[in-house]
């Protein structure tokens, strides 16, 4: 029998409230497609960190590696400092699982707000994980020569040295460093390619800025350019801005976007948007080992609690994750269910964020039902 | 009398056309509000580069800096490699003359397309336009250690040092730097206070990621909320790709958006499009000494020579141009005259690129017209 171990971490806000209802669902899908889930929850997020100074410690680290997927909330309270856990515990984990790939569907769904004149949006984006200007990498400098160093250790390089900036400044500073490396761009050009592939499609777009942002994406253009030709795919490349404005004047023309990190993180958000919004947006972290499963959304504290949580997103994250372990079958319910749910549901069987009533326990129940 | 002194860059594609119309449309402005103008044309752009190799020579910078303001047209050819008449001329003359504020309207107009389920749009992008990314600064390095010199002269600062960055590589690799400085920082945010007061509002937005980029966007927080504090103004942080998202969503009740360098090239490119496209879109690189008007939109070659582009970006980043040079009711005269044109014109009036047939040429006529 197929038996899966799954580590989670339903962190803080509507993390818990939402992560419930995707268990709920992976055990409705479990029983009807044949396989087992074994869950181990871990307590990391703010309310832990407020409670203990402990952020996300090497052996959770360790413990979380023994497990064929983790599954994540939300992350975050306004009390704690910005920067500390979401670089502490989210970047971490991709950093550690060396987790290269951040998937991240636009899909319309029934039903669901649209905020474009569009009828329909089906685009993927896939965000390059692990390096670009996401490394930490930058310093603070008080008025004259000043001097950093560093020592980065990932699985796809090692890197250290000095970033020595002299100003002869009018006043203060700081800098920040983003990098790229060969391996990385190849192996999450070959990704997205391979996406774009299986959805039919002969062209994967990059957005890049290299005509402002030259060194970087210059140098991504070019191994993007030479991985995808060794797949067999065409590149397009569209410069970040101008991409922007394409999506939002017409979502329904793109297929498969490929994105430095930075980027990335603006246009799945952009997309999220246009697709429907963060009650809908599922989003998966690949790597070769443990691969992680959250929500595009946050902790939104202030309707935790509420029984107002749309667990849609989540429960599209736990499809992810099955699709991921090669339930496919599974994972299709899943979408599917939520289609169905969207739409044939009475206007008060909606989520309170769609214009509904229903609390995130029965929308759970629903959607559970239909798989 | 009142005289102006402009230089002219009509530059490449569509360039020379609508530039030619926000002439007429100035002219007629001029002898409406009692001032003159007196334009000086400068050769630079793709068509000089490939004929010539010559890019924007110190010579031009000279003549250039004794006029009152630039008007530009669009710059750039398909031939011509990417990064090198944009950093040659676009950037060199941003940073040459310390235009440190890059204003972007995005106004909604009458008739104009919207692609968001929004009525009206009216926003105000105030871009840092000297530092952050678009420096220059990086390098790329082949496997192994490698180290890359630098020296930057900036009205703002001097910059020299070495970056050096250690790679244990699995690949080849490059990098990027991007800069924040103080003065800058205090400088733009002072520029978008004063911009929202204008309006009537106390509130700032600003778009960063300290999240993430926690060195260069965590000084931008502390230092654009240190000066807005002291110009008696609210300073709202809003993460970049939170931002976009909720632009999509609900672009109504945004004011003045506050941005670093490169997320103000994303963001003001994504609210052209909402606003209704680059077809209005004008923009504004203001500094202390000379001043530089351009249309977002771009030289657009495949349209170029057959009377279908769009004047009106041309002809509003003119109005902007005049507002700087105090000829406020010129200016004013001039935005109505385009949005009583849009309100009134038959189907076949408007420009092609909103459905009618009305020619480059007979759009600026019908918007003189009305000045
Ligand atoms: C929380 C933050 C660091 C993170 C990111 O920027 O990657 C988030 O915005 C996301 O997209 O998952
Ligand atoms: C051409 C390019 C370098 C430029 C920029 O990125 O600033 C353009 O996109 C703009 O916004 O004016």
């Amino acid at each position: 029998a197929r038996h899966y171990r799954i580590a989670c971490i339903k962190g803080d806000g509507i993390g818990p409230e939402v992560i419930n209802e995707a268990m709920k669902v992976t055990e409705k899908a479990a029983s009807a497609f044949g396989f087992t889930v074994e869950w181990t929850e871990l307590p990391y997020g703010a309310n832990h960190y407020l409670r203990t100074q402990e952020v996300l410690p090497d052996e959770a680290l360790k413990e979380i590696g023994k497990h064929d997927a983790l599954l994540l909330g939300a992350i975050g309270d306004p009390s704690v400092r910005p920067g500390i856990l979401e670089q502490g515990i989210l970047l971490k984990l991709r950093f550690h699982f060396d987790q290269y790939v951040n998937l991240r569907p636009a899909k319309s769904f029934p039903r669901v707000f649209l905020p474009v004149k569009a009828d329909n949006v089906d685009i993927v984006v896939v965000r390059e994980n692990t390096e670009d200007f996401y490394i930490g990498l930058g310093g603070r400098w008080e008025k004259s020569t000043s001097q950093q160093s560093f020592n980065l250790k990932r699985a796809n390089y090692e890197m250290s040295g000095d970033l020595r900036l002299e100003f002869s400044p009018k006043s203060n500073a700081a800098a920040q460093v983003g990098i790229a490396t060969e391996g990385a761009v190849r192996r999450i050009t070959a990704y997205a390619c391979k996406a774009a592939q299986a959805r039919g499609e002969d062209t994967v777009t990059l957005a890049s800025k290299s005509n402002a942002l030259s060194w970087i994406y210059g140098f991504w253009e070019d191994v993007a350019k030479d991985e995808a030709q060794k797949q067999g795919m065409k590149l397009q490349v569209a410069n970040v801005d101008a991409l922007c404005y394409h999506l939002v004047r017409d979502p329904s023309k793109w297929g498969v976007i490929l994105t430095p990190n930075m980027f990335g993180d603006i246009v799945s958000d952009l997309l999220a948007g246009i697709a429907g919004g963060l009650g809908v947006a599922a989003g998966a972290n690949i790597g070769d080992g443990l691969s992680m499963f959250e929500p595009v959304h946050g902790s939104a504290p202030d309707i935790a609690g509420t029984g107002k949580a749309n667990p849609v997103a989540a429960i599209l994250s736990a499809a992810l994750m099955l699709g991921h372990l090669k339930e496919e079958e599974a994972a299709k319910a899943i979408e599917e269910g939520v289609r169905s749910y969207l739409e044939e549901a009475a206007k008060d069987e909606l989520p309170w964020e769609f214009g509904g009533k229903a609390s995130t326990e029965s929308v759970g129940d629903w959607i559970a039902e239909k798989v």
